[in-house]
């Protein structure tokens, strides 16, 4: 008898359980559709973006237009409800494009002399005041300057044009597949006595704007400038070539100066129970210094100051410490990010959890989560319980690279997810003056705002485990 | 013993049956891999929208505009591959706006005398060529005009301030809980005495641009003229109507002139084994009057046209009846649809399946369904059975309205599609001098053809029992 009483009382005790199990997932449903009713309707993400993108503009790391932001930002960040917003200095690289980069191709037989829409890498040294002017050789992988070898290099203008393959549904993972072409190639093409590079642009469709970004020359490397050249361009010097020879004239007056301090801005609510269990939202505060840093990463660092106001809106009192983080120079070295991670190791800190937003301000499709093998599978499982809470707004999840800027967070243990939008406008703005406030539609960055926070609510609330 | 060669028999009928299956599933997810492959590096339906926008432009239907776009894009459908390219005629509406309507707060107290960014709406009558000057009322439905009644409105130009509902995540959702004040606005304020309408734009965020489209006056209606107002002044009138009364002139000469014969255009393949069961493709050629009616409805015409020529490319011969069709005069009055229903009862045809692209041209995220309740949960299963094939696309099925210009087809018992592309920024588009072919992306734009053709493909192939 005291035997089926005692089964009774554990078929309550699961069915309250199940019961209460129930009631949560129900209350979370209505808190999710809160925090996207709130963002949708009360967001202020794009206003602090147009502070950003039109009042401070373009802030390349070490630039006076990277201090103007940390300013601006802190001042806003400063009445969001944080306990406490601080600078956390490191040191970045200082480059200078100096004039606008010059192209033409000289005394074609067919074109004549024509101008180029070109612009020069990040990074890139310049050409010298005369410029240079040679031959250019059209490849499309760094493994046929062995095969050309000096013989075929030796004073040329490498044109390096493998387009970013189109028929990829990811547009990111058609950037993967050409951007070594950007990075490396100078420095490859130098090994062969080359003069330059020319650099097809790292873009998803044809058009007139060349894209910047970062290349690297190794320590002991022959330094040949790199420029890139418009979609269009590129087209247009491979048709000629197929004609004859075309002789290029390229000029840039690009310069490395001392590296200077910046920061990174830091902002913390401490957690009510469990504070030493860090969540992390962030973005980046620097981009490249031309157009206005829009959707890299403008609304990335707008999506992640916005996470901490929508829960306080309805009223949610994060359990775990909850930190915004804007990260300096991830364009061209990763200083911020780097000096973020050592100081949070020798603090020996837990981030739980880590969201970068930087892959655009576009309709969200969901988060890619990475995080150490042992736990990986764990963290999975838990996503994948949240599943029916974020399907309705469109959310997945699936494993994948999460943010440069956190990316050296994993070895924590915790885990890091990379907000993914729809990619396929990401490659029209990339590292271009076309990134500006225009191009970033409010509703798709207030989606991506309230997806943010709806992973931070969840694992505030649950942990991962 | 013969029983269990029986038995063997039928199982090995079964094994290979189900080998087949997915050889099948196989061969169906290469083809619309390829589909989608050719779609992004070499589809046209780009190249076709910029004739439509550039050269074309604006067309509302009874207007030059209108049967310039006739012309061009039939001299295109005849170079694709069908075999038999023709207009059906059918009688439209001519609306002619006149000159851009005039909008003035005249005299307030707060700001004197200040421009508003107005627009005539379509089928409005004009005001007379000295305007209308009155008060304005504020009201945010239909409902509120009996409770002012003539007492209220006599002599009043209405203003309905509704919003479309930011926290609907589609946006077509929040503007079919608006656009009443819109269509029927006027109709209704004419009944209490008002002498115009103005109306807050359809439109999901703050700016300056008003926004057109249709309105419907009873056939006994007394009529006054129905303007729209841009967002950002409707927020502005609003405001100045807490400090007191507010005075509005309003100026417009649209004008209705005699009805005119004009075209839909109908392309068709013929089927090599089921010619009398017809899959329709199609969106709307005509436009509003204004922009270049890029996402309204050009990129629905050029992804129709996309099917055929990616069919072709990968050499499948469609086994039934592929038709193509632009629609003239979706806008205002679907004159074009309804000749077409008509013909295609007459001559006793079945659209097995007809899809309709109008919903602009962004990142499809899947179907819209709609059928006879009798066939409808059969033609659901067959769908689900293909879910597999669609989602790594981003493609999901749910049940909806399909397009209005071939909603009619639907008592012929086949299945009617919409195409549903994420709608968060349509209506910043839509019905404004704002929709032109640099709002469109290729990518986007290509996808949802390769959307189109992989549900053409499946239809053809396996039927929908």
């Amino acid at each position: 008898m005291t035997r089926v009483v005692g089964y009774i009382f554990l078929l309550l005790i699961f069915f309250c359980g199940a019961l209460s199990a129930q009631n949560d997932r129900r209350e979370d449903a209505f808190m999710i559709k809160d925090l996207f009713d709130e963002a949708l309707s009360d967001g202020k993400a794009y206003d602090w973006l147009r502070v950003l993108t039109k009042e401070v503009g373009p802030r390349l790391a070490g630039s006076p237009g990277a201090a103007a932001a940390v300013t601006h930002m802190k001042q806003i960040i400063d009445t969001l409800g944080f306990d406490t917003v601080y600078l956390q200095p490191c040191v970045a690289p200082r480059w200078e494009r100096g004039d606008p980069a010059v192209g033409r191709v000289v005394n074609n037989n067919q074109i004549g002399t024509q101008d180029l829409n070109v612009i020069a890498l990040g990074n890139s040294i310049g050409t010298g005041p005369m410029g240079i002017t040679a031959e250019i050789v059209e490849v499309h992988s760094l493994d046929t300057l062995e095969q050309l070898g000096s013989a075929e290099l030796e004073g040329k203008i490498v044109f390096f044009n493998r387009p970013m393959d189109p028929r990829q549904l990811n547009t990111f993972s058609a950037y993967g597949g050409a951007v070594d072409q950007r990075v490396f190639g100078a420095n490859e093409a130098g090994k062969y006595g080359a003069v330059a590079t020319l650099v097809r642009s790292m873009a998803s469709g044809l058009n007139d704007v060349p894209h910047t970004g970062t290349m690297i020359y190794a320590e002991d490397a022959r330094k040949i400038p790199g420029l890139a050249v418009s979609t269009n361009d590129a087209d247009m010097l491979s048709r000629l070539l197929q004609q004859g020879s075309v002789r290029v004239h390229l000029r840039s007056n690009c310069r490395n100066l001392p590296p200077i301090e910046t920061y990174n801005i830091i902002a913390e609510k401490t957690g009510s129970t469990y504070p030493d269990e860090i969540i992390l939202v962030g973005g980046h505060l620097d981009s490249w210094d031309i157009g206005e840093g829009a959707h890299d990463d403008g609304t990335g660092c707008v999506q992640s100051m916005q996470v901490l106001p929508l829960l306080q809106a309805l009223d949610y009192r994060p359990q775990r410490t909850l930190r915004c983080v804007l990260f300096m120079n991830e364009e061209n070295g990763l200083a911020g990010g780097k000096a973020y991670w050592a100081a949070s190791n020798e603090a020996g800190e837990f981030h739980l959890l880590a969201i970068e937003s930087d892959r655009g301000g576009f309709t969200p499709q969901g988060f890619t989560a990475e995080a150490e093998d042992e736990v990986f599978a764990d963290y999975l499982r838990k996503l994948d319980s949240w599943l029916p809470l974020v399907e309705p707004y469109g959310l997945t999840f699936s494993s994948g690279g999460s943010g440069a800027d956190i990316s050296g967070l994993k070895s924590q243990g915790g885990l890091l997810l990379g907000l993914k939008p729809d990619s396929q406008r990401y490659f029209d703005y990339h590292h271009t003056a076309a990134d500006r406030l225009e191009a970033v539609n409010p509703r798709e960055l207030m989606l991506g705002a309230a997806a943010m926070t709806t992973l931070v609510y969840l694992t505030d609330k649950y942990g991962l485990r």
